[in-house]
């Protein structure tokens, strides 16, 4: 038997997925998929479809042979359902369906209109191409009438390069579609582990009184890859780490840690607590930049044994001083979190892929064990999120013996893989079922999104300046020292995980 | 090789054991395997010798033997040291000797005193024998003038069955040796886990701020046993479970769990954080007597699938109202626990032998995951003690799967036996060394043995009356069901241990 995703999910409401982008990487590797899974599991009534929209110009047939030779490369075999004969592939296959649209050309648009009858069904806008784009999309659709009320647009980042363009994006399509159908996705919030991060502060009562500045010494967020830019360099190169994970991935991350007990997980409270995080970020003065935030980019070094190439060979950007590394400490100014730090990590070849969040809990006020000071850590919750989610309270036992008591660090484990034996859906799985469902909590509203755009825009200024440029790092090391030093000189040190890439 | 006790043990100073009732029960099957293992593993230095004490007529050469035959019963073969070819058991047994005394005759005493040298070598004398010789024996070892600055007597329990009689043996024994020198042993103190009680409070931060009525719901102690009296019916039948569990070992973890932070782990300070919990228990009224305890006695039932016999039947005793079972609602009236009821438990022939302790929090004090009401179980703090040593942090986490959030129980496990790998020493191997060591903290001073006689005071004079009988309960249950009626009623419930007998 295929591992399955756990009970049987309540099937979503009859809905039509129009994917613009439909042949580009992300729909093929990720929103297919995502699709597919949930289809095989049951949650997709009979009726769904599916209209991939491209430029490509493919037929239906086409289409669906493109993307029954795909699947396989992007879904492991066990999830093909091979007892039914691939039975279930081809149930999904059938909802597939291709309109060959130029955006620009007013020609081609009849042929979704087509597709899309005046009707009730949920309607998911996918928008899987460039921001650029997003407006001019939503203006199209709307001319079209396509929008209908049960219509809702799904936005993937980048939602601008910074405040002013991310508000541009925000007003273009909030010029059409009301802000409550609009779901700008934060995969990392997809996340299972993230979404247990709720659960885990909120279901139960032993976190709460734990979690504030008496007891609290900082919070560590990381997000590493050992990975280089790949055959991204040419996107990448006009984004950088501070737009890509840092404005969204890790200041999402810092919200679900920071905030306060929303009232429900399931309506606007959950956002609206993320926002007042956001808000009460402390604001970067000028020299606080140079001060607080490290750029790195990588050089060349060793990753895995070979050697590797710098970021600007990679990325074919002799000169670039785009950054691959960002290390920033963070403070959240309330009564929860005052005097306690938040930092945040992120890189591309680093010596480890490693997503997790560290609560670092302070010492204890007082040694009574005689001779234990050494063994003696303060405690730590390391919550996992990537290569494997779990959870980890790092205490300290006593060593079993009869001699005085000598004390040892162990852990309370929770592996989600070991407690529940099954496959954890992948963040796309969840988030597409929720757009559908009409549950915002876990995308980004857009005041949420300019708070954070507007946070780091003293970084972007700051950098724009030509006498700033990134530390270098050897590929396949923990990043430039000047991140080692930003938190040593607070007494602090990264936690260095015991996880391997 | 065989599994060690951990870390190569820092050896005590070079003693004299003498144990009185050398061929007992006791002696034979916990103190001598004890001491064994010590030695095996380098704890004892060469000129540790053991002087047996006993009425047995048997020479060095016979006493030698009958250890040499008896300790295999009592070691598992693995510690035996096999691949030494019983040279470590040989070590052992040469440092045997054994003394024919009887305690009124004052013509065998000569052969005691000729054991035991002028020396300032510490010298353990431990009176594994009945209460009621205790002050006997320390006159006569006075008057021999064994009783060096450097010499510790060890005394078992039962102190005295009431307050008065502790406190005539108290006064008997203080006539000759100083509080200092008075290890009065409560084995369940050595156990690993009671231990690491102490740790896990003291060592971490992050219980303290949990540990008090504005987190925690009430607390359990369970110490169940599935056996029955055995053939120690006759002995338990002038006892009963108030006297020989409760009074006890019992309130000692009860002691443990409630106190105060001590100042040191090594000093007094811990005996005088217990004695404060203790004195600040609720006394008992007449009243509160029949509403808050409950004692029982096992009937017939089946145990395993078999048959078993009632109390009165093993006891030999057809009219006994001596209780096998106690239940009790303790109440700690201090700013920490006021409202946080401590519930007892402790029985023979019960479902389980199970040891442990629950700390029971709060619940959430409000649901904000829809539809999850059922599935969100306040969390629970389990610490085991038997059979497994360990603890397990019951918390609510996320079920995987892309529908909503759905609610599952869920554990953080703390395995000693899988943490450490290896065997965790028994309790007699640690209090043993801590006696030698001149260590106190895991024994009853006087004060707590009276304090706690005091507090059960109030519930003997009840029992004593003609109107009271224990309630019956067959033999492999919980209890009679007025335990389960004690807690009940308060919208409470017995902790439920998945360990099994």
């Amino acid at each position: 038997m295929p591992p399955t995703s756990g009970p049987a999910p309540t099937p979503v409401s009859p809905c039509d997925f129009v994917v613009f982008g439909g042949t580009g990487d992300l729909a093929v590797r990720k929103l297919l998929p995502a699709l597919y899974l949930r289809d095989r599991d049951g949650q997709l009534p009979p009726e769904t479809r599916i209209v991939a929209v491209s430029r490509a110009g493919l037929d239906e047939a086409g289409y669906r042979d493109k993307i029954r030779g795909e699947l396989p490369r992007f879904v492991r075999a066990a999830e093909l359902d091979p007892e039914h004969n691939g039975a279930t592939v081809e149930r999904f296959i059938e909802r597939l369906t291709h309109v060959s649209l130029d955006i620009d050309d007013e020609s081609s648009w009849p042929a979704l209109v087509e597709q899309l009858p005046v009707s009730d069904r949920v309607r998911v806008f996918y928008l899987a191409i460039g921001p650029a784009l997003f407006g001019r999309v939503s203006q199209r659709l709307a001319e079209h009438g396509l929008v209908t009320p049960t219509s809702r647009l799904v936005l993937e980042k980048p939602l601008g390069h910074d405040l002013a363009s991310a508000r541009e994006v925000n007003d273009a399509v909030g010029a059409v579609f009301e802000e409550q159908q609009i779901f700008r996705i934060d995969h990392y919030l997809g996340k299972e582990s993230v979404q247990n991060l709720l659960v885990t502060r909120f279901a139960n009562t032993f976190l709460e009184p734990l979690w504030n500045a008496n007891t609290i010494d900082h919070v560590q967020i990381t997000a590493s890859e050992s990975l280089g830019v790949g055959s991204r360099g040419g996107y990448y190169d006009g984004s950088g780490a501070l737009r890509d994970m840092v404005q969204n991935h890790l200041l999402q991350l810092l919200c679900l840690v920071a905030m306060e007990p929303p009232t429900y997980v399931d309506r606007e409270t959950v956002r609206d607590e993320k926002l007042k995080v956001l808000q009460a970020l402390r604001p970067l003065e000028d020299g606080d930049v140079d001060r607080s935030v490290v750029a790195g980019q990588y050089a060349p070094g060793l990753v895995d044994g070979l050697a590797a190439a710098s970021y600007r060979a990679d990325a074919e950007r002799p000169d670039s001083t785009t950054e691959t590394f960002v290390a920033i400490k963070a403070e959240v100014q309330n009564w929860r979190w005052a005097g306690v730090p938040f930092y945040l990590r992120t890189g591309k070849r680093m010596d480890r892929r490693c997503s997790e969040i560290v609560i670092q809990f302070k010492a204890v006020p007082h040694a009574m064990f005689p001779g234990s000071e050494g063994a003696q850590e303060p405690n730590r919750l390391v919550i996992q999120l990537q290569p494997d989610e779990g959870m980890k309270l790092h205490m300290t036992a006593k060593e079993p013996g009869p001699g005085g008591i000598r004390l040892r660090q162990v852990s309370l484990d929770l592996s989600y893989a070991k407690t529940f034996q099954r496959r954890s859906p992948e963040a796309y799985e969840r988030l597409l079922m929720d757009v559908v469902r009409g549950n915002p909590t876990l995308f980004m509203r857009r005041d949420e999104v300019e708070a954070a755009w507007a946070w780091v825009e003293p970084i972007l200024e700051r950098w724009s300046r030509p006498d700033h440029s990134p530390r270098p790092y050897p590929a396949g090391t923990s990043g430039p020292s000047a991140a080692t030093t930003l938190i040593e000189r607070d007494g602090r040190s990264w936690h260095e995980s015991t996880t391997t890439a």
